[in-house]
């Protein structure tokens, strides 16, 4: 692949850039509420005193009409084309889960489910069984398989029926189909490796698939496993390589300090409310150049449909924001890794407001940052993923492009 | 080529859509209508009912500048890229003369024109004979060259020295020069094919083209025919296979008609108007999860730079719209394929307004419909070709992306 055009123009020098994710930030007007959305309604002075003086426009997670996951929404903050940047499904789930995966781990999504006596699966997810039973059985499959050749099996159990898998020994590799017949009425079917390099992580899931049948045997309705998107972390170079950026994470929760990490940053702190974590960032102000500081409660009430929950966390970010601008930074953007409108109750499609503030970014003169007022700025709206670019520029680290 | 992202996201569920297409719709202020656009000057209190609550903007049909024929306007329209998906000139031809072309057939545009004596082409318009020699002379060439070997050729007369021939046949493909010097004083070449799948409709033209010299030795200017753009009905996938939607096409004209089968849809009507068309929509509403209704007179009052027409035109369509609302779609999307200004009396490059209409689309609060307003719209300007995904995810028929 091409080296990206703005990596090639990266300067080493520059200004200090802190990128200020409110996670699922983009929603929709609430007739309830006036025809508001919660960024609209929330009480923001310390924002509205920005506003004017910042520029303002719209972020694409993905392309039009697409919604995107956690991870393709902040590669794309991170500047990757998040459609053609591949992190398997069993690397985001364990990063999710709080998992370490390190380069040459491979991971996987699993289930528990029901077979009958002659291996049919009759129910994929085991009959839903609760979330107790399922760190029950993840512990006893942890005594039962600790290990397949000289490749550790590391378990962690998640919600309902789900839980992951993780493979950690040398000789692992990627391109191994699931060990899931993905509906029920069939047996499951053996891993098998598409290429050389998958050849002994099939072996090695296929032995677990078989260790944790015999261990379960005893079981109902939970007698088997099913294995599937095994991924191995994905190689990318790091922001320093990337950007010549020294890059810090600053993430309460698991999922977006593994996609900072894969991304190539120090996670630094995690934080129980955003003042803490702007206390994590002014801890470490003079050992980085550039700032991911992700909040997450936005997303949640999103999610939860909860219009108030989602004003009063921006207004808990409103709040903190003064001691994140006394540190001074040359490039402060606010933006989201995409909506989570509180009608919907879920991510969704829709462009996400962002407000770069910086000495030349241009002062649009708009009263607040919200969505309505974000279609009217300079920037416009573009792929999240050129938003690296401009905060780059901002920070007088692009070089001019040709002579 | 990989399948576009947004179609391995289809569900197989969803909400009914029906994208509503005024061709030509998008204008220019006019000075001597106020500065107004015919769109902003029709009386139109049905989209100005849905306005408030829609989303709005602008489509550009193929990108900035480039003014895009009806092929190319509606295969973006229905989620192709129109610059990546060749349609060849003689398909287009036959579809918009009305010809049905399947599988297997090869269809090309056709001259008459002049040659002198030594077969040198004189004049390759033959003076531009009147359409009423047009179709007496391809009446005689019925006749005279109904086949050639095992190879059906159908004809269908034009306006003024144009035709369409279309070969039907086993063991034809594309892949075939010109018949035709593309200019005058020299011979009229003999088509060549470029790989073997040609080699058969190579020698069939050159015998069309010879035994058509033979019918037409006693006429006077047209003595010849000249064949070029010869192509295949290219195999798209279906909106089925696409998008997993049943689609069904309201199109007046056979070029809309054809367009709409080559990308997989079932043509199942037409109407005097659009009363008419609306009608057969509700005919179908349980067969089909997918509705493309085409209106033309937008375009032709544009084309005919009849500036009430076209606003008149418009006003027809909202007038019968409340038959189309009373249906209940999910999703409905008035827009056009490209603009056909009054004062440019054709096709233009200008982006065209796009308004959708759905319960999360968010509401923009714009009062009225039309291009001004459109430019400060939610979904900001977009390539044509991203609309299929807009309204597949304001449907729920799009997936999440990513975990």
């Amino acid at each position: 692949m091409d080296r990206p055009l703005v990596e090639t123009l990266a300067l080493k020098e520059g200004a200090r850039i802190v990128l200020l994710v409110l996670d699922g930030l983009g929603d929709l007007p609430h007739p309830q509420h006036g025809g508001l959305t919660p960024l609209e309604e929330a009480v923001t002075p310390n924002l509205d005193r920005l506003a004017p003086r910042s520029a303002m426009g719209r972020i694409l997670p993905v392309a039009p009409g697409v919604t995107p996951g956690s991870g393709p929404g902040h590669l794309a903050l991170f500047g990757f084309d998040p459609a053609a940047t591949e992190v398997g499904r069993g690397v985001l789930e364990a990063l999710g889960a709080g998992m370490t995966v390190q380069p040459g781990d491979v991971a996987a999504r699993a289930n528990f489910c029901t077979v009958d006596g002659t291996g049919t699966v009759t129910d994929r997810r085991a009959g839903r069984i609760p979330s107790e039973t399922c760190a029950r059985l993840v512990e006893k499959l942890r005594g039962a398989v600790p290990r397949v050749e000289d490749v550790e099996v590391v378990l962690q159990a998640g919600r309902g029926h789900r839980f992951v898998a993780l493979f950690r020994g040398p000789g692992l590799g990627e391109g191994v189909s699931d060990a899931d017949p993905h509906r029920e009425g069939l047996p499951i079917p053996a891993a098998v490796a598409e290429a050389a390099q998958g050849m002994k992580t099939a072996r090695v899931v296929n032995a677990f698939v078989q260790g944790a049948r015999g261990a379960l045997a005893g079981e109902a309705p939970a007698n088997a496993v099913l294995v599937r998107g095994l991924s191995a972390r994905p190689r990318f170079p790091s922001f320093q390589e990337r950007f010549h950026l020294r890059a810090g994470a600053v993430a309460p929760y698991p999922m977006y300090r593994g996609v900072a990490q894969l991304a190539g940053m120090e996670v630094i702190g995690t934080g129980e409310s955003v003042a803490d974590e702007f206390g994590t960032v002014a801890a470490h102000w003079d050992r980085f150049d550039f700032f991911f500081v992700h909040f997450k409660p936005t997303d949640m009430a999103g999610e939860d449909g909860d219009f108030d929950a989602k004003a009063r966390a921006i207004e808990e970010v409103d709040r903190a924001l003064p001691a994140l601008l006394d540190l001074g930074p040359g490039v402060l953007c606010v933006t989201g890794d995409h909506s989570t409108p509180v009608p919907i109750r879920g991510h969704s499609w829709h462009p996400v407001p962002v407000m770069i503030h910086a000495p030349h970014c241009g002062a649009d003169g708009l009263q607040r940052f919200h969505e309505r007022y974000a279609r009217a700025g300079s920037l416009g709206t573009f792929e999240s993923r050129h938003l690296m670019s401009l905060l780059l520029a901002n920070a007088g680290r692009l070089d001019k492009f040709g002579a």
